[in-house]
């Protein structure tokens, strides 16, 4: 091990490695982890913030939902790269070339198989007419923008032979980028490095490209193949956070950028991510999809940094020096979290967020400092997590048609479980009694017949927030309606509110939905 | 790549590689996953039937429960190895081999650090008191078991040149497995399969050990790690089930098993691992530890096949042997779910439990039955997940001192919520009611009302069993009183009344955890 020759480079003696983050699209496009538009524009500025080179936006022919995203992210982005997916078709060009246009820096990003597997099941299309798509595809993408990248979908599967010809011919056609993903989830870190020298060395002009590594997890390799690619000669990896993709997800971009940065001594890249966001960054990817973080996940599990709690074996002594390879701050934990109580004033509290990373308005600091009273009022200790929840409840108010007036829940063995609930709808007060199988069902059947709807409930989950008796519970309740699917969120000291606050915000935003899909009809008619 | 080579090859021409499962240690031993000694038991037996060669069940000196685990599993293993973990220190080694004599294969695990770090900080002990002690205890374990592992602890970050030395020593002495564990997660694939070259070349007797891999996941590299470390020569590899353990966990037994399997063209060994019992091994372990697998987790996560559910984005034409490298059930997932009602009869119950693992006894069977037709009534599909929830409710039952009778709860904004509960203590029922701050709350003090103790809440946690509005709740409580740690789980379509059964249940199995150490007490005295 060269610990001493690698802390010796400078940093300019390090090759740039570029974050393609995916999130919002290869993320986005698992099952259960549906966006609203709102929460997409939200994780586009924070991987902004942070320091990711390329945003894969989405997929802008797949639904006016996704162009609008992509659109509406390439208009508010600075000098990071966004990326809109295309397959190889020309009105799926077009329109991502459409989505991308506002960018500063638009990529257009399009794919082909190329494995036999899929040319025979999937294209049924021969070789020889696989490479004139590409050709042709890319030299369109080529002509609506300057940065086009290529992706042979299956590339870990396609004989070596025949892959260098789709890059040679996809770099001849203006490919700026070239992506050899691992589609399936199927490589070993060695042969994956070799597929990189090898096409690179066998391609005449590999060197006007920059190739990509894009991995799945399905066997627990991601990210080694990922490393694995760097070390054959890729430049560019692509990633999400929370490792958040189909089936077992794709490399997540904690681990690639935090094992690149902790062993510098044998791997001399760089990143530009800013890794004290890395924390920020997976609470906001985790609550936006309501996919839970496993305690036990690298860089970002609850239990990751563990060591620090005091909580060896008796009689084996530790201490951080000799079992830590980085430390908590490092990824933006804190390492001991400032207990918030009934006595913080609006200056503490003001501080607090700031620390949090939160910059609120005048008007909902105030509202965001009254929530917290209240809450203080009624919960021992206050904690980072909670003010968290409090200020995403905040900044959610703008948009809140529907309010939670009042509740009242009655539960238990007895059975039918009741409850009677008052909403506030845009400033009239209405109140409905309704029964259910579970006091959930019950509040959602109240709620349902104040303001009936035909959406589906297609996920609920409720987190503690923090730990103990007192603990804010935080509830996640997904309803989907036609092709629109929204995640509503509430959090309270009582699960039973913060179920009816989350099926509220989930109805909220479904309106707020269908009101810019009118909007866009009556535009377009 | 080598497919048709590694498919030709035969089964007999494979390297057997050895797992060794520490979910009972390392993934024990972690912040929040401690089980009890039943939960312990039950793990043991499954990954015996599973095939796993050795199970490390615990580190018998750290506690007295640890001790009489390792010692009952040590009784009840069949063919399967029992570790029991020591320091290197005279008393752990005798007590590790008195708690695995009772096993047909009992193994002592003794580990020192090695590294100049830990060296310097944690033992202050030269080098060449270092190789002395080795000496002395791997011969003291050796004089007590046929079968010693020693571990190089901190072996990624000590120089190869003395771990040379190291392991010279401890195979002398008569080791018969050699451990070089990655102890901080710091290794990439490249060096940490070099070092086992190295020193599997530089020690004398190196062939008449069997080295061993344990990595840990810090960097997502855990189960790359393992895998070089057998392409360097291992032939033994330490894992977790979901890669439970300290920190970011190690490296994840389902992942290793699966990577091998598949990819046997390009690694040619196997192991004795039947994986159809992976996914159910993953949620014992889940739910013992009250540890939840996220979604996107490799091999057994919720989302792991979801390429199954025609999820794919609209337009993109997929099927199944163009995106699978493994079969759903390869891993034990069951591709359909029968759906059963409360048509459903006993035979039919009976047939379903069989097929989910499950043989109960007669009355065992009968009453798991009752409370099937009970649940039934009140939810329209039952699930896979409901029945095992269920039938985990049913196994628990023969040590209820204390159970549910009736609860009525009121819950809302109006506050403070309350509780009505009435327990059935040993045939009394006690009604008592209380407030709280949230209905849990209120829920739990009742009981307390009724049954007081000083026991600690260290989790409280809410899972949907199933999807859907009328999904059954499974709430896990762990209660923690002096050294001794409790989880209770209920499972109920009432959240409420979820969480009133599994706070009684835990406080049953703390009062069980009582009288078993009185009457140890009262023997020993």
């Amino acid at each position: 091990m060269t610990t001493e020759a690698g802390s010796a480079e400078t940093s300019s003696a390090r090759e740039r490695i570029y974050i393609f983050d995916t999130t919002l699209r290869d993320g986005e496009q698992c099952p259960g982890a549906s966006m609203t538009f709102e929460e997409k524009l939200e994780v586009a500025e924070l991987l902004e913030e942070m320091g990711v080179d390329i945003i894969e936006a989405g997929f802008p022919i797949a639904s006016q939902g996704d162009f609008e995203s992509v659109l509406e992210i390439a208009r508010r982005a600075g000098d990071v790269t966004i990326a809109g997916l295309a397959r190889a078709i020309p009105a799926d060009i077009a329109r991502a070339g459409e989505a991308v246009k506002p960018a500063r820096r638009g990529r257009i990003h399009t794919f082909v198989s190329t494995s036999p597997i899929h040319l025979a099941h999937q294209m049924k299309k021969s070789e020889s007419e696989v490479l004139e798509i590409i050709a042709r595809t890319v030299a369109q993408a080529r002509n609506l923008v300057e940065d086009v990248e290529w992706s042979a979908m299956d590339a870990t599967r396609t004989p070596v032979e025949y892959l260098v010809r789709c890059v040679d011919t996809a770099i001849r056609a203006g490919a700026t980028t070239i992506n050899l993903p691992d589609t399936v989830g199927y490589a070993v870190p060695e042969e994956y490095a070799a597929m990189f020298r090898e096409v690179r060395e066998r391609v005449a002009d590999s060197d006007k490209a920059i190739f990509s590594v894009h991995c799945h997890d399905d066997l627990g390799l991601a990210v080694a193949n990922s490393l694995a690619g760097i070390a054959g000669g890729a430049r560019q990896v692509e990633c999400t956070i929370n490792g958040l993709g189909e089936r077992a997800g794709n490399a997540a971009l904690e681990e690639v950028v935090m094992a690149i940065r902790t062993r510098g001594d044998v791997m001399p890249y760089e990143t530009r991510v800013e890794t004290r966001m890395l924390t920020r960054a997976s609470k906001l990817v985790s609550n936006v999809s309501a996919f839970p973080v496993q305690y036990n996940k690298a860089i970002v599990g609850r239990n990751a940094f563990a060591h620090e709690s005091g909580i060896h074996q008796d009689g084996m002594l530790k201490n951080a020096s000799t079992y830590e390879i980085m430390t908590p701050e490092t990824v933006g934990v804190k390492a001991t979290s400032l207990v918030m109580g009934k006595h913080s004033g609006r200056h503490a509290f003001r501080e607090k967020l700031k620390e949090l990373g939160y910059e609120l308005g005048d008007n909902q600091l105030e509202d965001a400092f009254k929530r917290f009273k209240d809450l203080a009022d009624r919960k021992k200790h206050v904690y980072d997590e909670d003010i968290e929840a409090l200020v995403g409840d905040e900044v959610a108010v703008a948009a809140e048609r529907v309010r939670v007036l009042a509740l009242t829940v009655i539960a238990g063995t007895g059975g039918p479980q009741k409850a009677i609930i008052t909403l506030d709808i845009e400033g009239n007060h209405v109140t409905k009694e309704a029964t259910g199988n579970g006091p959930v069902d019950a509040t959602f059947n109240a709620i349902k017949a104040i303001v009936p709807h035909e959406a589906r409930m297609s996920l609920y989950q409720v987190h503690a927030v923090t730990e103990g008796t007192d603990a804010q519970a935080e509830v996640s309740v997904r309803l989907e309606e036609g092709d629109k699917a929204v995640t509503g969120r509430g959090a309270d000291p009582d699960t039973m509110v913060s179920s009816a606050k989350a099926y509220i915000s989930a109805l909220n935003k479904l309106t707020a939905k269908r009101g810019r899909q009118h909007a866009q009809a009556a535009a377009s008619a």
